[in-house]
């Protein structure tokens, strides 16, 4: 018999089944449903949850920015080797496609959504705060925000970029346009960075 | 008694409704009905047109990609100035948000739906080439894509970044990151890019 799951172990697998549905068949594909067949359990199992589908993609969203956060971290706790650290963000192998997906669909989603925008644009400065306050010591304010400006727009353009066309944008073009921005925007403020 | 309005125009504001309904509600959002309502005409004349809502949601794309393309044409007919052409792009404006929006929301609907990628990529690309044809003749191949690569991540990535953002995203700040990104490529390659 297998061994009966604990609670929490549960519910993240059904997070985890969301955001494959999510990555193959977009929000608007996404049902109650859809998720259950994938996770393997009834619809009535993940109402002990989410009460609604609203609540799933929430919780789903929530895991995605708790993720982009401990990337954001992990970029800020060494900025010598932050190109490498924010190329975890790209889509540059199966995964991290799926991850990107989601986050296009979330973007798309909360764009659309003018309720709630201002809510979800909160939750993603902050984001923005963990990088600036890494960043802090080795520039002034202003350097700050405009060296995580840049690192934002590199990684969400390049990302929707070699999603819509993955036979230009490689992993090896990724990274090398990505490394270049970096390189460019800290060139720039060379004489107030100072790591 | 207003004049009959001729069956070309009328099919223009069929999409033109078409686009601020996806703006508003989103694709997932967007029905027969809710264009027909925001157009002010009865579904069975859109029908005439369209007979169906891919159908109609197909052509709104494609009257995107017309719109972007005559924008990159604007751009490389003259590099010197394509700064300022490069932000018609970016959602600066009223106008130019409700244009952004319904390029992520294609974008997202695109990215998830494998069955089509190959052919909405294929009509991508045609604005690489016109950009690319453009700058041709100042610069070797690798370096006129080099260059197209980094409008597309800053126009994007700058794009998504004021959409999700817009107290920090003013449209000063969008211009200036694109200005600065732009000269930043420029200046990398300024032994190989002869305006």
């Amino acid at each position: 018999m297998p061994r009966v799951a604990d609670k929490q172990e549960r519910r993240e697998q059904v997070i985890e089944a969301a955001f494959r549905v999510i990555c193959r068949d977009g929000i608007s594909g996404t049902s109650m449903r859809g998720v259950a067949k994938e996770a393997g359990c009834t619809i009535g199992l993940i109402n002990h949850w989410f009460t609604s589908r609203d609540d799933l993609i929430e919780a789903t969203f929530d895991r995605a920015i708790e993720m982009e956060m401990e990337r954001a971290e992990a970029i800020v706790s060494d900025p010598a080797s932050y190109i490498e650290a924010a190329s975890q963000f790209l889509p540059v192998d199966a995964r991290r496609r799926d991850d990107a997906r989601i986050w296009i669909a979330f973007y798309a989603m909360v764009i659309c959504d003018t309720d709630n925008v201002a809510r979800r644009t909160a939750r993603c400065s902050a984001v923005r705060r963990v990088m600036v306050a890494g960043l802090r010591e080795f520039a002034p304010l202003a350097v700050c925000h405009d060296i995580v400006d840049r690192i934002f727009v590199l990684v969400d353009g390049i990302a929707i970029n070699a999603l819509l066309d993955p036979k230009r944008w490689t992993r090896n073009r990724q990274r090398t346009v990505l490394r270049e921005g970096l390189e460019d925007v800290l060139s720039r403020h060379a004489k107030e960075y100072q790591p």
